[in-house]
């Protein structure tokens, strides 16, 4: 009863990524300008973009090829295994099969450079000499400068304040792939000037560093910017992990019944589904599709479906999707990514319409799950991971009280080596469990009501 | 000009250890009773080893089968992916051929869980319900509790007091796989309270912690001891790395002029290097194998060839290897895993007989080679692993210069996740070089030479 790795050859990385935007049911809600509440055209982006990665985002091609340095990129980790989880199915008991596709593989230990790597090519290729981009939790400015550094690009990483300050190994990691990395708020931009005048021990926020980094950038004829989620193109980057899942399933003889993937911006959730969507749609297999998210910020399960900023500040365009406000913080959880107001429109489009599900999670259980799952499988999940673990373990359980014999596939997005703070808390019975306050619904759809079209 | 990724189907894990013994030019030295200087017999490691290990320790096969429960777990992260670093020759300008074998894909991050699972499989096989082991910067206490956990067996580590204090997420990692953590010393055992009766806040030291893990197992008949380095058994385990080495070299129609790995113990040198040595001592292809070490304990470069203890407290059999003298306390290095006074005895006979030869580099040209590789192969090295790229871009730049187009081969025997603290000192300027004493050779030489034989 081992662990079962299902293991791709090289050129079967794919060359093609997969634009679910052309096979949903209804066309995606325009962004809006927030004055205008006109939609926002792709010429309002090219300060910020490379027009290769503005088109990706407007793009109605079903497959747009990936360009051939990016895939020579890839193959630094790519194809990533799948896993069956035989010892894990064992531990719970369970007729079902549980497997879980791993992009912890990469240099950076996520799937963020899958997308990294394309906007860093796509940058370098226009002449672009500097990226800026915000980082929490760290992940995805590991993500892009490591990246950047094989691109031969600047990168310029603004930190949230209480992150670089905490988490000095992450930003020593970016720093090790070169990249120069900002406390946020910071006296560099107009932006973090402003936050500091008011409190000057401000420990920032990821909506506050997402305004610096397009500040600095739309500033510099020299600089882009780039964003690791939320975003149609990074969505796109991303579909290669299900586009080899869906290989590695032929491969095994198998098809799953339902799939999990956390929820933070969208974006390792649609690159681990979307590729699954055309079976779904088509009815050839009715795969259920569960984002899982953290009950301290349950943006899909608990927020409104309306337009909304994607930033604190509000300076970016509207976007229509499932939102807390603008202005929800959510409490410290250790899943860092997970922590959003937001989420991808896309994914947002498909939850509302009944094609995606979600469901949310407290994140005691959620750490209860990965340590489990890390002393059957051997892998130690990042707290964005587990989350999916945890929906994952609880449906195995009741298929051994139903008898079912289910097919369940995790999207296991990295690993957790940066995250041992966090599971010496839990081990130690010292991590709170938060809930999202029920009056907070409401709130957060009042704060938002002048944003809509038409108000 | 990008990184060439060599992969390995699965079944091409080796089905058979490899042990180098039986093709040695000269007989080993036997390990020697301290007082008698006696040869120490199999039955004298039976309260420490199971006898499957004892069998391996003093195996006169040349090709020993790997259980299929041990290979099942290797397929986890096996067959380890060879690459060839395309970026950096291109960054060094160099004609040479640079190839690394990437041992960092394990869930533990190291070659530790090579040896790990087969020793915790052969426990088990034997009854034994409880392992204990030492740890220091804690790579090995991590392979032993993830490597227990799958084989459901109980872990003890001794972690020596100054790194559980100031290393809590490698701890954190071992309690997540569900071993049991012990500062060292503790009062836990003899060994433990006579120290901590001398010196109550003692910071404890690797040799401490054997005697304290020895001790324990020794004392219980459920318990078993194990070590991560230095002894035979754990060297044959490590040789699927050169044996899947040797293969890709094949695959890729090429053959390593020179193979640099690091030194503490000795089992990735020699688990990469011995595949090699048949060829080597054939005269088939000349290839070089050159162990690096830290200039701070050099000692296959400074030491002393003859007997010695393998631990600091004088309690394990005297082995014949090169030696700092067991009383030497290395400074504290960042390659936690180089800081070993003596040397396996198999290692240090093919640097004796000069089959192998040896070079010693201080931290910070190390650190500098570590930074350079990251930026260019993506991969954020462990210090441990940095030590023979230093060397390796060292000869790569003499191939420059004589425009020889040699073939390297570097064993990265770990990411460096853990160890980013030790980056971030690099980059600030904060990182100090440590010499060897010139004196301390003839020191070391005078402080055993009572325990030689005929003496």
């Amino acid at each position: 009863m081992s662990t079962i790795k299902f293991t791709l050859p090289e050129d079967a990385i794919p060359e093609y990524w997969y634009n679910a935007v052309v096979d949903l049911p209804n066309p995606p809600s325009p962004p809006l300008h927030p004055g205008t509440k006109e939609p926002v055209g792709p010429d309002a982006l090219a300060p910020l973009f490379p027009m290769a990665v503005i088109e990706q985002e407007v793009s109605t091609e079903r497959w747009i090829e990936i360009p051939q340095p990016v895939r020579d990129v890839y193959r630094l980790w790519r194809p990533t295994p799948l896993y069956r989880a035989r010892r894990l199915e064992k531990a719970l008991n369970t007729p079902a099969r549980i497997y879980y596709k791993y992009e912890g593989v990469s240099p950076a230990g996520s799937h963020k450079p899958n997308t990294a790597v394309a906007q860093a090519y796509y940058n370098k290729q226009e002449g672009v000499k500097r990226l800026t981009t915000e980082t929490g939790a760290g992940q995805w400015g590991s993500a892009l400068a490591f990246a950047s550094a094989l691109f031969d690009l600047e990168c310029v990483v603004y930190m949230v304040r209480v992150s670089y300050d905490q988490k000095p190994y992450r930003r020593a990691m970016i720093e090790t792939w070169g990249a120069q990395v900002t406390p946020s708020p910071s006296p560099n931009t107009e932006a973090g000037r402003k936050i500091l005048a008011e409190d000057p021990d401000s420990l920032g926020s990821l909506g506050i560093a997402i305004s610096e980094a397009v500040e600095e950038a739309a500033a510099r004829e020299d600089t882009k910017y780039s964003l690791g989620s939320v975003l149609n193109h990074v969505l796109l980057h991303q579909t290669v992990i299900g586009l080899e899942a869906l290989k590695q399933f032929e491969q095994a003889g198998d098809y799953p019944d339902v799939i999990y993937a956390g929820h933070g911006g969208g974006s390792n959730l649609a690159g681990l589904m979307f590729p699954f969507l055309p079976d779904k749609l088509s009815g050839k297999h009715d795969v259920r599709m569960v984002a899982v998210e953290p009950a301290a910020c349950p943006t899909l399960t608990r927020g409104v479906y309306a337009y909304d900023f994607g930033d604190t500040a509000g300076t970016t365009p509207l976007l229509k999707m499932y939102t807390l406000g603008h202005g929800f913080v959510p409490p410290g959880i250790h899943a860092g990514g997970l922590r959003y107001h937001g989420a991808a429109p896309l994914v947002s489009q498909l939850v509302h319409e009944g094609i995606m599900e979600a469901e949310a999670h407290p994140q005691q259980g959620v750490f209860e799950a990965a340590v489990l799952f890390a002393r059957h499988e051997g892998i130690v999940p990042a707290p964005e991971s587990a989350h999916p673990i945890k929906a994952a373990i609880d449906e195995a359980i009741r298929c051994r009280e139903t008898g079912e014999d289910k097919a369940i596939l995790i999207g296991l997005s990295g690993h957790g080596h940066f995250d041992m703070g966090a599971y010496q808390r839990y081990m130690s019975g010292e991590l709170e469990n938060f809930e999202y306050p029920a009056e907070a619904v409401a709130q957060a759809a009042a704060a938002i009501e002048a944003l809509q079209p038409g108000s």
